[in-house]
């Protein structure tokens, strides 16, 4: 990728992004003074953090008024290895109160705008990523995936958002909402940055104890976009029979009909087990469960936290073992029948999301990470892509989701699906 | 193997088994009837199968009273692939209640005899599984095996236990107690007999969400036992720090210097995340809250299970989410620390179990799944193979823990490891 020209970011990010509120911090001393040589790909290329991943000398809040004044006092080790490949740290990009969320409304810290459309919602919980990369503020922001926010606000934002496979990025400095199902990802401008980017992210660390060393030869990176020609590509049936915004149902047919006239084979496929609205609810459960584990100040301090995120945390600490068995049964249920949709096919084909962006103020759909939800339970690899409406609104978002560790074949398919359309 | 003699068997069930009580019901029509003829090499070979496993037209308790009447109207997948091979099932054996315990003393069932000392526990929750197998009444007999209910009663009663890789073998038809930690596993009179049961064993089944099909190519059996040279062997710091009986230290040095001599490396290694009392609560934990939430009626009515049965699930059912989460961390820490180890080692050897079987009525140590319960939370493929004592008591037994689907390297080292005793 081409460097970039940081004088001129940080003086677009000082003149536009208060309209946008994209960047909780900007680093602008460190950013000039970056001074990397690595020659690698990304060498000088700039990038946004979200705001819920150490950066040393930086603030970590998370969205939350508890942490607001945390300063890290060193990288997590996926900034680490952004750094030492010569990407320069712009500053810290505004999410959705912590990361359980997708509006980026976030009490206390701001309401953060979606570049495409004054007044709507850039989605979350890695909002200020997706604006900042709509925005064309930064090529690249590290977003976290919980159960869609990478690709959440990706979609809203009609820009790239990948979630790797689950182990391959540590998450060590970045604040945790529920390890079970939490994975750092990447928000790009293209797919190819996207891919360069996990290439660098991506790597072992024993004190994350999900991680897990890439199998031998990974890539991300595709020296050119796929051939469809042959591929079987599955159409989850639980997503087809869903509600969407018609916008979106349009978006999905056209690509299929893209796919399907380059040779590929485009089959619906059960997925045994994934009940969107019972995945989505055991996942939630769980999260708050996880949640209020972790952090369990926060739950009964009312000057910590909003009383909605509070009470939501409270929930899933009050909830009985039955309960949490269930939900965990529930998500067994969803994996089992993603890996087992995934022996019939080679990739599955979805919207990311069931709407496109709303007004800041709206209530949020309960279903916005329907379909984001499965990657995140089954660990597997999945992008988002823009798809520009047929109505000529906001775009729409295209998925792709893949087996374990295939993420060159999701960012191969992602690429051609981008340029056919 | 070679097809056993069943009216015999049928005849020293009939005068002995009164005295051991580790079958609870005998098919002695259905199994002179069995009338197989596979040419396969278990074709005709006698088995005995726990009774928390379903086979048509017996009863299915799993030593819960509330379950004394139900009849099974189909076999169990797993029973069905048994009887497909040939095997002729002889009954039903002994277990602890709910299989939520290890000394096979079942009110309202029967205490089981270890056959090897008059009075002494056999082990469990597969308890009837191993006292049959050590009493010569049937070579192989299935058990199932949550933290060690497998295990554990091979390890009493001087027999082979193997658990096999999660997955590996359905367990629909199985009467749950945890579906994140149960696996169906064998019992045998030797490690041949337990290889060529499970490759009968292992198969997909849709119906069992955690099943996957084994690897292609995948096996049990092995044509000749290991040769050692070479091999990297760990022993995992925190057993060996672990109290344990003196008999059973030695045991597990003289497998060490036999291994050593044959010109194997032993290195201790590090399991980070598992601290045996930590995990071993953890798992418990768990498997109390999805017992309770698989079995809601059991835990109110005081006729539906004993006391201590019920209290365990109501305690699973009440803890609240936090704790349960936290639980969830523990294992997965632990799990993570054993594939980490298993980077470093080509397999992990310990003992069974701390100590050898004790007197009924003896309170049950608090540790004894200490050693067996990483392999249950790893989903690793684990054997127990029994070791004469150095004092010449009751027997001590090792176990071989390896990577997911490396069964064949497990049993080929276990095989050598009998004979070099």
């Amino acid at each position: 990728m081409t460097p970039s020209d940081i004088p001129a970011l940080l003086a677009r990010i000082a003149a536009e992004d208060g309209a946008i509120g994209s960047f909780w911090q900007v680093d602008r001393d460190g950013a000039l003074a970056a001074r990397a040589a690595t020659a690698g790909p990304l060498d000088g290329v700039a990038i946004g953090i979200k705001d819920n991943v150490d950066v040393a000398g930086l603030r970590t809040t998370a969205g939350i008024a508890a942490f607001r004044h945390r300063v890290a006092d060193r990288d997590a080790p996926v900034v680490r290895r952004l750094r030492d490949a010569g990407l320069v740290i712009l500053g810290k990009t505004a999410m959705h109160e912590g990361a359980l969320g997708a509006t980026t409304d976030t009490p206390g810290f701001g309401r953060c705008m979606n570049p495409l459309r004054a007044g709507y919602t850039p989605g979350g919980s890695s909002g200020g990523s997706g604006a900042a990369v709509a925005a064309g503020f930064v090529p690249l922001a590290i977003g976290t995936d919980t159960m869609g926010s990478v690709r959440l606000p990706a979609a809203y934002c009609g820009v790239i958002g990948l979630k790797p496979t689950s182990g391959l990025v540590s998450r060590t400095g970045v604040v945790p909402l529920s390890p079970r199902l939490d994975h750092v990802g990447i928000l790009a401008a293209t797919v190819e940055g996207a891919a360069l980017a996990l290439e660098v992210m991506a790597g072992d660390d024993p004190e994350d104890p999900d991680s897990r060393p890439a199998p031998p030869g990974w890539r991300a990176l595709t020296a050119q976009p796929a051939n469809p020609r042959g591929l079987r590509i599955g159409l989850p049936e639980a997503v087809l029979a869903a509600p969407m915004e018609p916008a979106i149902r349009t978006a999905l047919e056209e690509a299929q009909t893209r796919l399907r006239d380059a040779g590929a084979l485009l089959v619906p496929v059960a997925v045994p087990g994934w009940d969107l609205t019972a995945t989505r609810r055991a996942g939630l459960l769980l999260i708050e469960a996880e949640a209020a584990a972790l952090h369990p100040t926060l739950v009964d301090d009312p000057e910590a936290a909003t009383p909605g995120f509070r009470a939501a945390l409270a929930y899933g600490r009050d909830a009985n073992g039955a309960r949490i068995a269930k939900a965990l049964f529930r998500l067994a249920e969803a994996r089992a029948g993603a890996l087992r949709a995934l022996d019939q096919c080679d990739l599955l084909l979805m919207p990311t999301a069931p709407q496109r962006a709303f007004t800041h103020g709206t209530p949020a759909p309960v279903d916005q990470a329907d379909f984001t939800a499965l990657a995140n339970v089954a660990g597997l690899p999945a992008i988002a892509l823009p798809w520009a409406a047929a109505d000529g609104g906001l775009p729409c978002s295209i998925q792709i989701v893949g087996r374990a560790h295939t993420e060159q074949a999701v960012c191969a398919l992602a690429d051609w699906l981008v340029r056919a359309r």
